[in-house]
């Protein structure tokens, strides 16, 4: 991890979006219109050839997920409900309501707020499973009123899903759970097939071929954002704990090799000791060679001139997770401008986010917090403009309308207008 | 135009989304990138090759502007005006503000929301000039509080903006304004140039070569949605007027010969007396050609067997706009569900809601109301959630959390928890 000082540094964390090889975007593109044309057929095709396991059935079975209760630990079970209690009180409170407004000629003007009907909920499978992404993708859906979410997860070479999706997915009454991932799962969720109804909506993280096969549906159907790799960037002053500091920057680096970890300090002293630290901690990491590999490629210390200087770089780098660890974390918060999550003081720990506290661990990447949210309740809903113009309205404005419409040119919109004028003479 | 008998009948609206031929598709990525490489240089060449001026600057002038409003009459200034103002009255009922709450173990959690930095809007050029479309895409951004709003348009052959373009623009105070178009402005837009600094978010209707390039920036920026052509449904009864729904109906056809226009009745007698009066009217529009040819290919009536099962029929269409005109609308309005404006009887006509009435005239189209919403304030602001939590809430759920990490397989994720307990023991 390289200590740097921050002036006359151009600061980025941009690293370069993954569109992947040409071969895996023509793979893709076959997939999608091969399941879109053959179905489940494809599905189960797909499935054996990628996940190597022949299935008879893609829908879980309620005897797979008793089977998974008894695998998981209780107190677990408690934790992820009470998780799930925190994350659904969190978006209860982002909840909107429909709204209209009245104009004194009488117009009534607002906006009906309406849940999607149908959410897919893609939860990747492979080295990690993760419930965590099962609680933070279908809460938000159910808060929000979707009536139908789907979920899909690639099944392992036993044709199972894991536990712990499986009792996530239970525990939030979720009732269609299909075993079917990659391009393929995407494609059936996009276009629908004999076994799984389209949706709406599709959410989750995945792998390159499942963003691909996001990307190339998108239109049809809408889609969240396309994740890059995770990243947080720590901003902190003398005041912070070193151990602290460092074992929440390793907590991002064991995600991926991509991941990145970026401490962002006034204080050379700091800055030192969270470097060793670092080095300490990551001997005993089970997960110590992605940890490594992040850490000596997307790692950084910058130390700044002082703290606006430090807010400054924190805003240039629209990081997805910051942690503010200084004296006054809130007296910094009015001065941060673009992160996706703000952990303000010492035991908003980014893990505490990831899983318990409530907000959103879905988050822009790669700077995109420049202009993208966590994933929220909007995601689920739509809004329809209301408009009842009165007569009143109408007529003193008709001609106005109509002047505007000749304007640009469109004589039937300045039409429409008057035929209703000859009416009323 | 024909009319149909609903029952029996799978509605959909849904043309296939113009994706572009593949020498489209290669032609704009090479502009793209061209412009990301060479800049301004780039700019002035395309800007010679496609709209045929040879310009020396890009930025528009003072000059220009009082020029334009030489040729414009005060009245339509006046009008453009008062839209704008009902434009924004609308949108500021959309503001929210960043919010918190404290749990009872001392935790607060919200959600900041700040605006984009730097927004870019598109204005085609061609045969139609849209100062509409200035206000409609410029004054949500500002109301959202954007600082930064950046204008771009295709010259004419003359190496001038349209007149309407200029003062809408002027009106509301844009301060820069840049006269390039096509591909070519996208780029800018997303990588920057010499004379553009690039933005965060573009947003604004375009050709396919503009669909192109906003599909190929996104990610780099955000984008608005990419539109297809234009549609109207009217839902209505034996009360309304035959000739205002038809002259509804042409407006939309107007547009564009790819655009479409639905009535949907559970009166044959309404169906049969539209059709008449369509026919009829659109003999002397000027644009009859395009109306011509948008009613023969995507004009349809449907006579359903009630209103009930017409207004499942709007539901399927999802359509862009949605015209009541029944004897009660506000009954039918708690059944709908997917439309991107719903205008509410017989003063509702489609062009109030294009140009003058407040909200907003960028919508879903293509059935796209199903997931997504007209152009609003959230698309020019972002969320960052705020954790802070606190040092009880922290203890009594420390070992809750590692165990939800370690489930995971995320060991680093369960020590930054721990490394916290070590410090407090």
């Amino acid at each position: 991890m390289n200590i740097t000082r921050l002036i006359d540094q151009k600061l980025s964390l941009r690293r370069s979006l993954d569109s992947g090889t040409s071969k895996q975007r023509a793979d893709v593109y076959n997939i999608v219109e091969d399941v879109r044309e053959r179905g489940d057929q494809a599905l189960f095709h797909y499935t054996e050839k990628f996940d190597r396991v022949a299935l008879r059935e893609l829908v879980v079975q309620k005897q797979e997920i008793d089977e998974a209760y008894q695998q998981l630990d209780e107190s677990l079970v408690a934790v992820i409900k009470q998780a799930a209690n925190n994350i659904r009180e969190y978006h209860a409170k982002q909840k909107k309501e429909s709204w209209f407004y009245h104009r004194e000629d009488g117009t009534m003007l607002g906006q009906k707020i309406t849940p999607l009907d149908a959410v897919g909920v893609y939860v990747p499978g492979g080295t990690a499973a993760y419930p965590s992404s099962v609680l933070m993708n279908v809460i938000p859906a159910q808060v929000a009123g979707v009536e139908r979410i789907v979920l899909v997860s690639p099944p392992n070479q036993d044709g199972k899903l894991p536990s712990g999706v499986l009792i996530a997915a239970n525990e939030l009454g979720v009732k269609e759970i299909y075993k079917v991932g990659g391009a393929q799962a995407i494609s059936a969720l996009a276009y629908g097939t004999e076994s799984i109804k389209a949706v709406d909506k599709i959410v989750g993280p995945g792998n390159i071929y499942v963003a691909l096969a996001k990307r190339q549906v998108f239109g049809t159907v809408d889609i969240d954002m396309i994740a890059g790799p995770s990243e947080i960037v720590v901003l902190a002053d003398e005041t912070a704990m070193p151990n602290e500091i460092a074992a929440d920057l390793l907590s991002q680096a064991e995600h991926d090799k991509l991941a990145s970890s970026v401490l962002v300090t006034p204080s050379i002293q700091l800055a030192e000791a969270v470097k060793a630290e670092v080095e300490k901690q990551l001997e005993t990491l089970p997960r110590k060679e992605i940890a490594k590999a992040s850490v000596e490629q997307f790692g950084q210390i910058y130390v700044a001139e002082g703290l606006e200087e430090a807010i400054n770089a924190v805003n240039e780098l629209a990081p997805e997770h910051l942690e503010v660890m200084t004296s006054s974390p809130y007296e910094v918060l009015p001065l941060v401008k673009h992160a996706g999550a703000i952990f303000l003081g010492r035991y908003s720990s980014e893990p505490v986010g990831d899983y318990f506290a409530g907000p959103n661990h879905v988050l822009p990447t790669n700077g995109t917090a420049r202009f993208s949210s966590p994933l929220n309740l909007d995601d689920f809903v739509k809004k329809s403009s209301i408009i009842a113009y009165s007569k009143e309205a109408f007529t003193e404005n008709a001609a106005k309308i109509a002047s505007f419409a000749r304007l640009e040119g469109l004589e039937a919109h300045a039409r429409a207008i008057e035929e209703r004028l000859k009416e009323d003479s």
